[in-house]
């Protein structure tokens, strides 16, 4: 086990974990960090490597090395033009692959000055890379909110100041909810109005069945219903860092992933999605000034290249309102769902001390995703192939459903958990 | 020497000197830093590890880990209700002693979920706790100003960033006062009116008698009195971390405890006292206000579980001003006791670097205290009880006496400093 | 090439490279920033050593170890008055030369508690000291620029932030100043009317000779000039710290020094100055606001002591402005060439990972001075005496001029290119 947790931890360029999770494609910026052809580049840290993501003439996005391949001088304040980085140290060019395109003083070794360069797509508003070996490169990614139409999707992200592991567990922990989000559910948009949340409110003691499957786990989590009926809900976890979290009535759905920016921080991303609509014009100005799943941000940080560190954070205790604690108005007195959650994962140090830890059996979904996600790992190693990486594999679904209490949840999920064009959307 | 001083500066749990300190009493925090039963908890660090204060629906002072057993989220952000500390990540909740009292998910677990707790003590507005093994707890606190009604005591602290060894030393070495505080104590009120002042002034050439005793060292340091007799100030170090400073006429005595908040940083108590009557309505108020041996503090910084850093600290220099340096009205430039002793102290390396001190033959008390702290260390080490834990060890006083010039002030001590309620209180 | 480079940018008192720095002349401080006689002591790192700079009772200049030998307290906190800083904690006093000059407490130790002092000498405004062995202490300073009236230069420093070597190669590499330095050059007053401006801009091909000389390198950069001539820009590196900037046209010649503050910081000291007249009011005005190749101040930074850190920072990405950038008004977007450099320079790491670079042939001269420092370092450690200590080896002179096309300027600098008191100035 402390062999797992050492492992899991450690993502940067020549780690085991580190490996793994670059032969998945990764949400590296917003779409709109890199804006215009030949616009200002950004820098972006990823799986502790410091990239430079830029859109050149032709509006190809580019994700490569930040550090010039003759100096080591920081293309952040090279020029953006002609299909091109060029540093402004001595005039070495770099195109979006990362291929150096021009030596001022010596074309002769033009071949040999090339930077790393990633593979770049864009999906749902959101830049991705590939960051893997050449030969492995995956199909794009398959989740289901990042092949919609623009218009149904939101998605934002924070920076979190911990190892994306315990954020990430966070997201596959749904007994949580019951605590620190308990009174957040009263206030948020995106429960207003539904018989789920009075479900979830009269029934507690949520019993769970998890299922695995080749690209991730299934958690069914089992409530009182009408008298006739549970309610099921129903949330994914996908390989290696996806969540898919159950809507609320006829509220959008929602997801998460979690990636490192190195070991002790990581990209928070939030989504939330229809299926088959766009999000109302209501929705997406609750979703735009960071309800729900969203966050406001510290001032100055939501730019192209920012920190998108959270307004409330660690160093504010995250906003702690003791009056509204005791009011029973916050739980935790934190506010706001992301707060919450980055208010205890962070308290729990950059890296969460492991063999301090002491589980509980209802930990079971967190401890089978840490065995996939480190049987992947040593299998990588070992020469066998990633799970997950079909597109397929990550077209799950999650929902929240009434089921007669004769009937399993695992034979319904068969029939309307999988996403696709065919598919009726399940809510509540 | 330098194995000696390498031990003595490491104070964390697993240290032999941490282990040391541990089996004495130790203030943790002000009283009033946790109000109201079921009031907001707080945070402290003391000797290396975290810890979570507060106060139960009955009024008991808890002091147990900050970090849930279960997944190590910190119980700051938890409720403080019912006689415990519910934590916000999965509702696993604590009592004053860490028992864990319940666990929703899994309450056949419970008795194995229990986190640290200390038992604590609550004396002259300070929360005083025991960190050490449960078998070994001593008798309570026995220092005098401990054991007064609080109206005859004010107790303050504030963040010293530096070990709590040099910062103690200053507090055994009583020849730095003429120096750094030279002109202090013409600006303090502590020190207004007296012939104590007069007779330091006049004769800056102190001798000292060091008296080792059980539970500490006395110091008679010997200057001219009247044409027929000695002045006499007599200071007191007691185990591990108090000393005891001599009034000035009929001001109030004082006193200094330092405790490791970790290697690199101590939180420093000033007392001030009379041992048998309540401080006036301005004596309060000077002492409120930070004059004397106490000070002002950085601005949102002397709230409960705060830093309690002073406003003059190391980021600003002090404060220092060259001017008033110039003309004779801060020896250092710096003002107040408190920041004159930061600033020397401080400036001496977060720990110092005793392989290049050079001792002179007015460090002896400063050599015995170390010698005698080591020993205690190595001897705890071997089985043997620390010293100067009855609590009569801890009561003596400082006093400031004329004595002539033919009377040893040990003889005057043995009778005149032992603090107790059929004692006189002695001062010139 | 690895262990070279190891050697090179470690420069601690008890490395290699350090012991051979240390057998130069250093740029300590501004002389006025240890102003009038008596006045307050300066802080300033030099080489990884904290020292204290003052001006005693007779104006002399001492520069000694910041902290006393008795307990290491800070002699920041002491007092400069009757020739020499008496320490604040114990009255501890020590010279100009780091002598003890009395104890209070035991005057028969004086002898054995001095502490360090290196011999200081005031030139051009500048304290320069000698920290090296006693008996090794070398001519004072030959640069030309710190032999001339006052009247004559202009001398300012700047903190840079990372290791003194690749701020250094910035100053040895001219090929960058087509570069990020393009746009500067229209901008900067010390630049304008000249015709070295128009040859410089009209051919960017330039070819480089480079001599190797006992006391540095002499770089002899080629382009077109008139019809019949070339124009050559001829610049200087003089061990181990210097270098010299032709002028253009009758503007006042330029030079900086880098000295390692500690491995991740340096000063980067920036001189103007003509060799045979005081600088204009209009100069000095153009010089005193950060002009040329000085630079403005980040508040609060330019006072005696102070960081010396530039407005234009890391902190701020140096101020960058991408519509600046965009409209070809300046290169990297970033303005003035003291913050051009600093932004490269710092953003390739406090401590340059060499292992990741790939020179060009154009960093010819930057691998010579490389090897020079390594060979003198290694020689230094084998018995050698450094190169370049004789005055007359640093009395140099950079120039730009135009040449037949069939003279050689080697020799055209035999003549003309050694400083000296009846040498004519030679610019174009």
């Amino acid at each position: 086990m402390k062999d797992m947790m050492k492992t899991l931890v450690r993502t940067g360029p020549d780690t085991p974990t580190g490996q793994l999770l670059r032969r998945y494609w990764i949400p590296v910026l917003l779409s709109k960090e890199i804006g215009d052809p030949d616009g200002p580049q950004v820098r972006v840290k990823i799986l502790g490597e410091k990239l430079l993501a830029f859109r050149d003439s032709e509006g190809r996005p580019g994700l490569i090395s930040e550090f010039c391949s003759h100096r080591g001088a920081s293309l952040y304040f090279g020029r953006n033009e002609g299909n091109g980085i060029r540093c402004s140290y001595h005039g070495l060019k770099f195109d979006v692959h990362g291929k150096c395109v021009d030596v001022p003083q010596a074309p002769q070794v033009c071949e040999k000055m090339h930077v790393r360069g990633y593979p770049c797509i864009e999906k749902a508003g959101v830049l991705w890379a590939y960051m893997g070996p050449k030969d492995k490169q995956p199909a794009p990614p398959g989740v289901e909110w990042a092949n919609l139409p623009e218009s149904h999707v939101f998605v934002s992200k924070r920076m979190q100041e911990c190892n994306y592991l315990q954020a990430m567990e966070g997201g596959i922990d749904t007994s949580h909810v019951s605590f620190v989000h308990r009174f957040e559910v009263d206030n948020d948009p995106f429960h207003q109005g539904t018989k789920a949340n009075d479900y979830i409110k009269a029934d507690g003691n949520v019993t769970f069945e998890i299922e695995r499957h080749k690209g991730g786990l299934t958690l069914f989590g089992r409530r009182k219903g009408e008298p006739d009926s549970f309610y099921w809900r129903v949330t994914q976890w996908i390989f290696p860092w996806y969540n898919l979290i159950p809507p609320f009535g006829d509220h959008a759905l929602g997801g998460h992933v979690w990636v490192p920016i190195d070991d002790e921080n990581c990209w928070a991303w939030s989504i939330n999605f229809h299926p088959d609509k766009p999000l109302s014009a209501e929705e997406r100005h609750h979703l735009e000034v960071g309800k729900g799943v969203h966050c406001e941000y510290e001032a100055g940080t939501d730019v192209p290249g920012g920190t998108w560190r959270p307004k409330a954070n660690k160093d504010n205790d995250y906003l702690i309102d003791r009056q509204a604690q005791k009011e029973g108005r916050a739980f935790s007195g934190v506010f706001g769902f992301a707060a919450q959650d980055a208010s205890l994962q962070e308290s729990m140090g950059a890296i969460q001390d492991h063999d301090a830890e002491k589980l509980l059996p209802s930990d079971r979904a967190i401890v089978m995703a840490r065995r996939m996600l480190y049987e992947a790992t040593v299998g990588l190693d070992q020469g066998q192939e990633p799970p997950g990486l079909e597109s397929r594999a990550q077209r799950v679904r999650s929902a929240g459903v009434l089921l007669p209490h004769a009937q399993k949840p695992q034979e319904w999920a068969q029939v309307h958990l999988v996403a696709g064009e065919d598919q009726p959307v399940y809510s509540l």
